[in-house]
């Protein structure tokens, strides 16, 4: 029988950030990306939540010890990100625009080479309470 | 390998309603729907979130403008249901019961036939913070 | 030395209500109160948080009990209001506008009876997250 | 076509636990279970988000009640656990370390079997707001 | 006797900036502003509440509309600060430190001057839901 | 003219206790306080909010600062109590009743002596959401 226990550890990062296109005009940038594409920037209080998979060990009752991965979290992600300019502080938006999409799948690359990989991985994105996005899709 | 990412979009609108069965009896409908059989009505502030799963564009790096999204759900959806009887004012509901449920289900029917056939679409509603509904669901 | 301390306890409820003032024409009504008019209803999720200031006592630690505190203001604001139509089955309404002010209003003066003397009491209303009211202002 | 909806209802309760394995060492769970094996225990406030999917009613527009889902919960879940020391009060826990993993299974086991087993039943288990876990693993 | 109430509206901008005094050196200016003082800038989602305090008017029971209230702080506050580089594109802030206190206060001097002046008016501002700051001080 | 501002930084701790008076018979602490009298402990994730009210000084724009701040209060409250049992690990409560409000009074008797006298200092201590104390009153 199924098992199996998710559990979410959720952290915080605020960075700033602008969306663009650098192959495109600064018109249909504008007329794409609105105000986003800001060439002063903006940005936001992030929160990341973590999704971990697995069966609970039988002598700790842990799929994964939350403390472990909120720290794991802090020192891979929150480290990269936090208090930066997406676009000019984190090599991996150089060439990649910084959308909430973009920046979950990143930092679902990072996180999921640490994570034994018999565990799912999933990773929820707030860029506010009301903007948020989930990769990969369930 | 799946590049699927899910963004949400959280909406708001405040309406009045009742549930009521209109083929029952007085009794009947107050034994099962108890207080919110009151024939006056009582009311919510509800928050509609919308679940859109598909591929990233390239050029965008967007699964949907969630400025876009926002402006759809509320031209579609809001527009209609915000501070309004939901028994009284909305066609939908003449003759089906607004319970959450039914509510999730109208809204998702709204907007499934606005958003792109590839991408995958669901309702979460909530009636209030402890109490909410998915559709479909997963 | 002031030892005084706040206590606060807060409590929900749901109802419908319209805004109106009777001795006005239908076209001033809406005029001033836009959507919040809707003649068939709208309706919210209010939070009421009570705040009650004295002395702790020095045998319980407690200024109140929040507990006593809890079942007062459900037996004697809940019970009234929740699940109803403000205007139409809340007798202190028939002739007041059931703004957020007016029900804080109400809401305290029903209260203030019930509570030591010595004790000061404030009322914050949420209409919605974003909508609130205090009565007393301080 | 899938008609399924879920319905989630949220109730809460507050209780003191250690995290705490017999059978290793008071070095080796201090070790691996740090501030949280304290002997003299702490506390949370525990939130439970109970999902159940199923079709809705024709009759009555519900998957399931949520106020009979309410007290459901209340009678088999939160009597059982709030106020308590879920070390040394829940007979479930003498030899099951109170883990929110193990936590969850548990209230998922009192509430599988008082649940129409066509309906599906999902727990999750909020230990703090960052800290949550879900059972079983969708 | 005081019938005065109190009532709140709740507006939120996003931003980016960076804390710095240009009459400092590099080193003091990250001595003491820390990862806040990054050349390249952060950001928030902030979240601004206006408190209005007045008699409520005896037709209305309105102190303030707070559809008004809404629309005022949308068109003076949020048009000029959401989705800006704060240090860069607003002209209050070219030699003002972008600091949650000072933010506050220029709103604060926006709003004084276009609310009738027989109300009180209190700014608080969220930089983070954990940092935030009231202005005047009550 | 008042240039005062309130600074507010909220920390977060999880502890256990009972609440009990040593001076009176067992059926009376079970008479007054209830279930929280449980001799086998419970707990609660408290939020303790601290207000620092000054001026901004002219060469920073802040009042305190507030990494500052959250330092001070981690290092002298949140150590102290974080993953405690109140009654029995924290010697403030030896003898006096972990409530609110007498855990709210010892936080601002530690904080008092470490901020500047010429600055208000207030603590708001949340027991859980909707069970919270301010001392000073205000």
């Amino acid at each position: 029988m199924n098992k199996k226990v998710s559990v979410y550890r959720k952290e915080h990062f605020c960075a700033a950030h602008r969306l663009n296109n650098p192959s495109w005009s600064e018109e249909k940038n504008y007329a794409v990306f609105g105000k986003c594409n800001n060439p002063n920037y903006h940005g936001h209080n992030y929160e990341v939540e973590v999704k971990v998979t697995g069966e609970p060990a039988a002598d700790t009752g842990f799929v994964i010890d939350l403390k472990y991965l909120s720290d794991l979290i802090n020192e891979t992600v929150i480290e990269k990100l936090d208090h930066k300019n997406l676009n000019l502080d984190v090599p991996e938006f150089l060439d990649t625009n910084p959308t909430a999409e973009n920046i979950a799948m990143v930092i679902y690359d990072i996180l999921r080479s640490k994570i034994d990989e018999r565990m799912n991985l999933q990773v929820r994105l707030y860029e506010t309470p009301r903007n948020f996005v989930e990769y990969p899709a369930s």
